[in-house]
């Protein structure tokens, strides 16, 4: 059981574009900070910009910014636009299987629970908690603040 | 997000175990009644034997059961056998990843959390819990009682 490389890269996305506290971040120095493709960057994005979480701004001095405040940005409401498939077993899906328990069975209805449970602690937790730390986290992902902004920035 | 095919496999194959209440079940038995080969159940039964969790009979009349009761063998039980990994990124394998983050990463930690709760789940239910109705999933799985034990299985 694991997560997709896509929702990975969609989290730290949204924490460099919430550690940046509402600035354009370039994709280049995303991709720069994370040592992934900016192609790759921009296949993640496009979800998430359909989705609402993020905004471009395009042009020479543009870039990408979350879509909302990071507060109101759950770690449910990203794994919901990135990871392709919830159904943790083939009887998930209707029409998938063979299996002669599939319309009474107490397997399935046992890992929805516990799947339902995982998407709890995912909805208690947002992007804002995920970037508390924001001086240390621009620290660490190399990102500078305008000198004007310096006094400013939390 | 996914439980593999194995983990799907071996909780069916412990679910035909346990509605046999106690009796011997046939490979070929098992993988009529899930359509899938004798090949495939023998590459899950060995991590299962070596857990505990199946015993095996060889010879002319021999098959497999449960190696404890099924009230003993919860959920969780299976999955820390069958999944090869809960990494749920790659920043959970620590030598494995370039993140700048992975020192002090909030993320990590609140899939953690959120991957205990779903275990949590699992924990709560046993294999007995899915074959509650047993004569119920007897009949859904072709499994025939001997004459003699008719009157007295559940």
């Amino acid at each position: 059981m694991r997560l997709t490389r896509q929702t990975n890269y969609a989290m730290r996305i949204l924490m460099y574009c919430a550690a940046n506290d509402g600035r354009l971040s370039r994709i280049p120095e995303i991709a720069s900070a994370y040592t992934v493709s900016e192609l790759f960057l921009f296949k993640i994005l496009q979800p998430l910009v359909e989705a609402g979480l993020v905004e471009t701004v395009r042009g020479r001095n543009g870039g990408v910014r979350l879509g909302r405040p990071a507060e109101n940005i759950s770690l449910f409401d990203v794994v919901r636009v990135t990871e392709e498939n919830f159904a943790m077993a083939e009887c998930f899906e209707n029409d998938a299987t063979e299996c002669p328990l599939v319309d009474s069975c107490a397997l399935n209805a046992a890992l929805r629970e516990a799947l339902n449970a995982f998407f709890e602690v995912l909805m208690r937790h947002s992007i804002a908690d995920l970037v508390a730390q924001k001086s240390s986290m621009r620290g660490l992902l190399g990102i500078e603040m305008p000198v004007e902004q310096r006094a400013l920035a939390g």
